[in-house]
Parts: C-alpha cells; sequence; structure tokens
C-alpha cells in the first residue's frame, strides 16, 4: 500500500450470485462460502491494492511457505442483522488487534487495520444477502494470511496474501459436550504462539482430539504442558467454571488465547454483579468442586458458538456430569450477549459496530 | 490406492526442461526446482494413483484447510551421485517411517511407504540430469502432505495431497553460525507436536530467530519450555557440544526431531570410539564448560546442511566464542557422513541406498 495514497479497493463483483442454491435452514458450520472475498498481496515489502473479487479458488507454488512452514495466521467475527436489515460486527477492532498480534509472532507483516474494516464493510455490503435476520442466525467472517513466498529455506517468507472469507451460519449447535482433562498431550509451551491464531495450533489439536472422541468426549481443556495441573483453554474457546455462585477463569498468558468472547463475559459479569474471579483454576479444585456438588456449570465461550455449555468432563478415567441448572449462567450470559449482537439491548460498552450501507 | 492393485504410477513428462537456464555454481538452497514433481490425492478414504507430472503451481479453495489449521507436515532428504553416475539416497526408510509418525501427530493419514519410494525412484530417474556429481552437489529432496479439504471448521481434513518436490543443492554454506540459548521463548511443549516435522513448528520460530539475528545469532538452540534449564535442538538442526573429547546431545523426545543425521552421528561416534553421551544437557554445564576452556566445539546435524560447525553462544547477554580446532569432530563427522553418502567408503551400516536406473 503506498503511503499518501488515498485508500481505494479494486472491486470486480461476481457476475452472478451462487445464494439461491444454499439451503439456509441446513448449514453446515463454515461449508459454504459467500460470493464475494477480500484479497491483498504483500510483495516489494508492502501491502499492494487491496481487492475484492468472486469467491473462487487460488493459485500458490507447491514450494509455497505455508505449506511448508505453517506461516498462517486467522481470525474469526461474525455479522448479524438486526429487525431492520441493518448489519452489525461485534468488537470488530479487538479481532484486528489480535490479528496483528498473531501476524508479529509469526513473523508476519501487520495489516494495516482500515484497510482491513475499510474493505471488509465493502465485502459485506456486497454479500448482505447472505446475512439472515433472527437470533443465532449469523455471517462467519474469516480473514486470514498465508505466506507465499516460493522455496523451501527455513525463514520468513517475503510474500503473503490477505483474505477475508465468509460462510453464512445457524445456531451453533454441536449436540451435548463433554471434555476430558488433558493428562498427557499439551496445546501450548510457554514462551510459544498459544496466544496467536496461528495455523499450526489447530492442526497440533487434533490427533489428541480425536483420542477424546473415542472415549466419548468432544473436546479437550489443556493444562499446563509443565505440570498439567492448571486448566487453560480448550483450543476453540476459552473455559469458565461456575463454583457455587462464583465464576472462574484462567488468566491469558502467552498460551491463552486473549479471546473476545471470554473478555465480553467477563465485563458482563462484573456489570450484572456476578462474582468472577480471573486466576489460575487447579484442576484438583475442580475435581474436588464436582465431586462435592458444587460445581454447577462449565461453558465454553468463542466467536463460533459464542457461549457452548458443558455437560460433563472427564479426568484420570472417571466421568463427572454436571447438574442441569434452572437459571444458568451459561444461558444468561448468552442471551445477553446475542441482545448487544443483535441490535436489541442496549451497549453500554460499545461493541456493536454499525455496518454502513455505501 | 485400491488395494489388491498393482503399483502403477501415471507418469506425465515436461514437454522440455528447464535445466539449461539454471546456474548450478550459484545455487541459493531450496530456490530453482527440478523439471517434474510427484502428487498423490487422498480422497474418499484411500490414497488414489499417484502421479509424476511437469513441476507447476497447484490450486486450491481459500478455505482449504491447510491455511487455516496447519495441517501439514515435511521430510527433508538427498540424493547423491557418485563418480559413476550413480544415484543414492541416505537412510530413506528412515525418512519414510518419520514422514509417517509426523503423519499421525497431525491426524494425517500415513502414506503407503513402498509407494513413497516407487515413486520417488521414478522421479529421480526423470530428473536424474539435475544431481551433479562433487562433494558437497546434491539434490534436495522435499517431501510433504497438506490438508487440502474446502471448509473452515476445525476438525481433521478428509482430503489431502501428498507431493514431493526436489531442489538442486550445492554444498551448505550459511557464513559463520553464532547460536543463543534460549530464555524466553519456547519451540516445543511436553505433549506437543515437537518431534513432528510438522509446519507449525517452523513458522512459530521466524519471530524469535530474527530477534536472536538482530543480536548477531543466526540461530537458537531452544531450551525445555518448562524451565529454560536444559539445551534441546535448534529447529532445523539437532546439536551436539563437544567437552573436552566427550561428545554430549540431548535424547530424543516428544519436543525433539529424532534426526537421522543425529543419530548418524551417534552410530559412527561408537564406531570410532569417540565417546559420545545421549543424555540431558544444562545450559549451566555448557556454559561452564565455556568459562572452563573445556567446550571444544558445538555443532548442528541435519539433512540440509550434514553438519553445521558452531562458532560461539550467546546466554544471559554474554557471549562465548569456540576456539579453532586442528582435528575437529565436526570436520570429521562430516567427512565420514559424505564418504558414505557418496559412494566413497565402505557402508557399514547399510544406510545408503542405490536408485536404480529404469
Amino acid at each position: 500500500m503506498k503511503n499518501g495514497l488515498p485508500l481505494a479497493i479494486d472491486v470486480v463483483e461476481a457476475p452472478a450470485s451462487k445464494i439461491d442454491a444454499v439451503d439456509f435452514e441446513n448449514l453446515v458450520f463454515g461449508n459454504v462460502f459467500t460470493d464475494h472475498m477480500m484479497m491483498c498481496d504483500y510483495e516489494d515489502g508492502e501491502w499492494q491494492t487491496p481487492r475484492i473479487q468472486p469467491y473462487g479458488p487460488i493459485q500458490l507454488e507447491p514450494s509455497a511457505k505455508v505449506f511448508h512452514y505453517g506461516q498462517a495466521i486467522f481470525e474469526g467475527m461474525k455479522a448479524f442483522k438486526d429487525d431492520e436489515d441493518q448489519v452489525w460486527l461485534f468488537r470488530p477492532e479487538a479481532n484486528i488487534d489480535r490479528f496483528n498480534r498473531s501476524s508479529v509472532r509469526l513473523a508476519i507483516p501487520e495489516f494495516p487495520k482500515e484497510v482491513f474494516l475499510e474493505g471488509l464493510e465493502t465485502l459485506l455490503n456486497l454479500d448482505r444477502d447472505w446475512i439472515k435476520q433472527g437470533f443465532g442466525s449469523s455471517l462467519y467472517i474469516r480473514p486470514f494470511v498465508i505466506a507465499t513466498e516460493p522455496g523451501v529455506s527455513a525463514s520468513p517468507s517475503k510474500n503473503y496474501k490477505f483474505m477475508i472469507i465468509c460462510s453464512p451460519a445457524k445456531a451453533y449447535y454441536s449436540g451435548e459436550v463433554r471434555v476430558v482433562f488433558a493428562e498427557q498431550f499439551s496445546r501450548a509451551a510457554n514462551g510459544g504462539v498459544g496466544f496467536a491464531k496461528a495455523a499450526g495450533n489447530y492442526g497440533a489439536q487434533f490427533y489428541p482430539t480425536n483420542l477424546a472422541k473415542q472415549e466419548g468426549f468432544q473436546q479437550i481443556v489443556w493444562t499446563d504442558a509443565s505440570t498439567h495441573e492448571y486448566l487453560e483453554e480448550a483450543g476453540t474457546m476459552n473455559i469458565f467454571f461456575r463454583v457455587g455462585d462464583k465464576l472462574l477463569t484462567a488468566p491469558i498468558s502467552d498460551r491463552i488465547l486473549d479471546g473476545i468472547t471470554r473478555k465480553s463475559v467477563i465485563a458482563l459479569a462484573e456489570e450484572f454483579k456476578v462474582p468472577v474471579e480471573v486466576r489460575r483454576v487447579t484442576v484438583k479444585e475442580i475435581v474436588e468442586a464436582a465431586e462435592k456438588g458444587e460445581l454447577k456449570e462449565m461453558f465454553g465461550a468463542g466467536t463460533a458458538a459464542t457461549i457452548n455449555p458443558i455437560k460433563g468432563f472427564g479426568y484420570q478415567g472417571k466421568r463427572y456430569e454436571l447438574p442441569e441448572q434452572e437459571n444458568s449462567y451459561a444461558s444468561f450470559f448468552k442471551t445477553k450477549l446475542m441482545e448487544i449482537q443483535y441490535n436489541k439491548a442496549e451497549d453500554k460498552f460499545g461493541w456493536r459496530y454499525l455496518v454502513k450501507e455505501k
């Protein structure tokens, strides 16, 4: 992006929309993409003119560094439509800031915030019809950047491709979720990339998660790699525990993602006087609380599911079921968050971001 | 690959060779690729018919899982040409076994060993002219597999692409190498993917390595993430220390790559009665040995460089230079390895593998 030049985005519209072929009642998460995508290449030491073009495949050299060295990061965001057909984002600047923090850790050049937001708004306006009204319906937004320089020497790429692709989503329901506390495998090291949305953090979880699934658990709650004594996060979501009426969650660190849903839950808990403690949470205290009947709830917090209630957990071969809750924190926070996201409640924190029609 | 069918590889030869355009005297590592590449797709739960075709770009959906979740692994191998124009591989089955161990950890289906080797030999025969005679000249071979299924749900891909690409290499000389011992950043967690050649392990090292380079160090010797007290590996090579006349190197673990050059050095050390200890090596003992003048050498061992002598190291802001060695272990082992690789010495261990002309 040449300094001093006004912000310009090249737009090539799709000749026809694919939207009529999509069954919006039966969407599988992340499988269908909208008519357009945003793309911007980093070459000669700077981001070039961003473009929006019809969604379609990309061509890369087989030696492109993303294939060999995992130099790639991403974000997850959502757009929501209110009853007046206005489109809203939720805390988009927090995602863009984290996108750039992830980039720095992966030696990827940061992407200019204003171009990100301007491009995203242009894209959302083009694909506005793909965002459906109604609690639970949303457009899942996937910004990412990949290292495209050809060549297999293990060094940072000189070229990158920034992209945003979008996928319509229904209310995320993944069935009943039970988790297992990690005793052997780990997600992240101290001084590693666990806090970043680095591509490699996710592929590394698939094998242990497959093993967990064979035991009847849908996800793993990762523990610290050094001792496995502290509960950290679940890889695609941060984790909250309700012990008595107190809400507990681990502090962010270089191993734990600074989840935007997580920090929104903490802010809402403070607003609604739910006692919340952000501190290291031990496996021992949660197991003991479960045994005493004091562990009332566990839930995950993340962009895809917003709040994902957890029905039980496993640890050292034992299984613990959580009781049904009449007034669960999980559903309370989910409702409060969605009311803000869908413009149905006051937005005290200034989290909603209106996508202006152009 | 249908069971029971005889092994068949579809071969499409390049209409013309690019070889005349290549300056073999001034090769940059991993920048130029030969005329052909091997490719095999995993679809419908099995590896399909492998093919060899002209080297060229590949097309993927922007939602392909490799871009988002780093589900990708690779290997590094070399082919050597002897004075009779015979082409040799070095311990190829060890690479293929490790390729499949990496695949398992990344939830990628294993690739059949015999197809890997048969395809590689066919490819090497087609691109035989790209392998030049002479100590130091070789063909660097990069097998890799990437997750190609479109869709951004964080789960293992159903489709994969296996590829082998090849790049002619000269004697690897990267200038004088000094390393810094990691005090803050880490490469791998206990129970993580450090032992695998997972793509994400490499991109994660670029940022800390850039910081090290600003301080005048070319590489980082990673320490254990829990305490930073033990020296582990250097990310693209395993590390050996010579204290007095004793050779020390860390044992392999779930954080440390089972390097083929590493284990070949250990075997040669035993053969030639060089005292070698495979045990955890502390930062403290190496710093103390350096201060007492007992640290005679450090070197890295890996496929790209074979043996890479290290001139000095940094730790806690102090710099330590290593003395010049008349009869260095590094050059001894490098010569011994190359004599075997180039068919110039007896191959007691059965490490050489002849690529039969077809």
